[in-house]
């Protein structure tokens, strides 16, 4: 049971820069890209980067910072 | 009385890696998965999560990290 | 007048250890059970928690993790 | 105009323990008692409170503990 | 343009003891009174307040403490 | 493209004392007035304000302290 | 997959003056311009801008200070 792969919270979202995320705010808006750079607010850079609302791309962004205090959540995607 | 046991709220979470938890956020959200880290602000990392909407699952997560600002309390489960 | 047995808020919390409470949450849900932890954010462990809804018994948690920054008030039960 | 007996709000606060007032909370919600004791963040234990709600007492606590980051005001009470 | 008169807002209050005030708090209530203390937080002192709710008056505090978090505004009245 | 003028927010608050400014606060309430003093909260000190509410002037004030934390933006005037 | 060119978020902001943006706030407005500084609080100056409500431009700025605890996200333009 020794943890030997388990980082801190926002050590894996540092590296986690170029994986493909899913950031839902508190707004319920979803952005999908990728992470180019976070810190420790979780203020997060993204990049080709989609803005959904009830599933459906409204809007699309290069590259856009999402500020922390309003994540509710971030699902780290394609993890192989 | 004495209390060899008890531990501080952030410390127990600490020590609950790889175990089973629920996750209710202030949105009303429920997840359920394992913890897989958590920091000093209850930022949590969840692996093989699900996500209920009035205990119906609508999505599944294999790693996600919820905001530990958003957290309404972490129900700790299968404590034998 | 004097005041010997008065505590700041959080001594008497971190004193009233396996003592029954009532915790009441801003989303005016609430938790009565034993307090098995607490810190200086008012995050708590309860154990052998009911939640109540509307005066109803909803869930019941062996141990759950309460965030301090929801709470509302808790009141102190069975104080003999 | 000189002011001998202003004291700063907390510090009140302070000196007013087992004297009675009246709490309300952002959700409405008035408590009156005595305060008991009182800390930097405003956070208080109150005892012989009553809870109020349209001017109704809706339920009665030997000794509870109010979170200060929800006070919206405190009346001071029997200030004679 | 020199300004030997101009002061930072909380030093402003904290000269304006004694004088009279009309605070909105952000729950749109109002109180009118006099300002008796006020901390770095804005907590406020006021003494011979009216509560006032749609410009009716609805409640009188002898002194009564309103915490800052949630202040809107401050006019001060009656500077000559 | 070098940024001889390029003042941090704050420091060009500060400078801005005596300017006309609109402060738009998050309830939509919108004061129109001189900055009199600014601190690092971004609390405003404003004098011969005006509040609007959907446009039209609903009071005057001759000096009125704004909390920094309820501030949505601040339109700077008459810049010259 | 070397990351030369990856920076924080706010210092991304901050090589970002003179950029034109898209920030939405909060309250779901949105405003196009120019960033002219930026602080660590994501407090924002932002020159030649407009306000938009629904699509629609409903003000214009010539300079205006967003209080960064509002702002929901920042879309960088016209990266080129």
């Amino acid at each position: 049971m020794s943890q030997p792969t388990a980082k801190r919270p926002l050590t894996t979202l540092q590296r986690s820069t170029k994986k493909k995320v899913t950031v839902r705010l508190k707004n319920e808006v979803v952005y999908k890209g990728k992470i180019d750079n976070v810190d420790s607010y979780m203020n997060l850079i993204m990049t080709d980067a989609e803005e959904l609302q009830d599933g459906r791309v409204i809007a699309n962004y290069g590259r856009a910072i999402l500020r922390g205090n309003n994540v509710l959540f971030i699902k780290l995607e394609n993890e192989l």
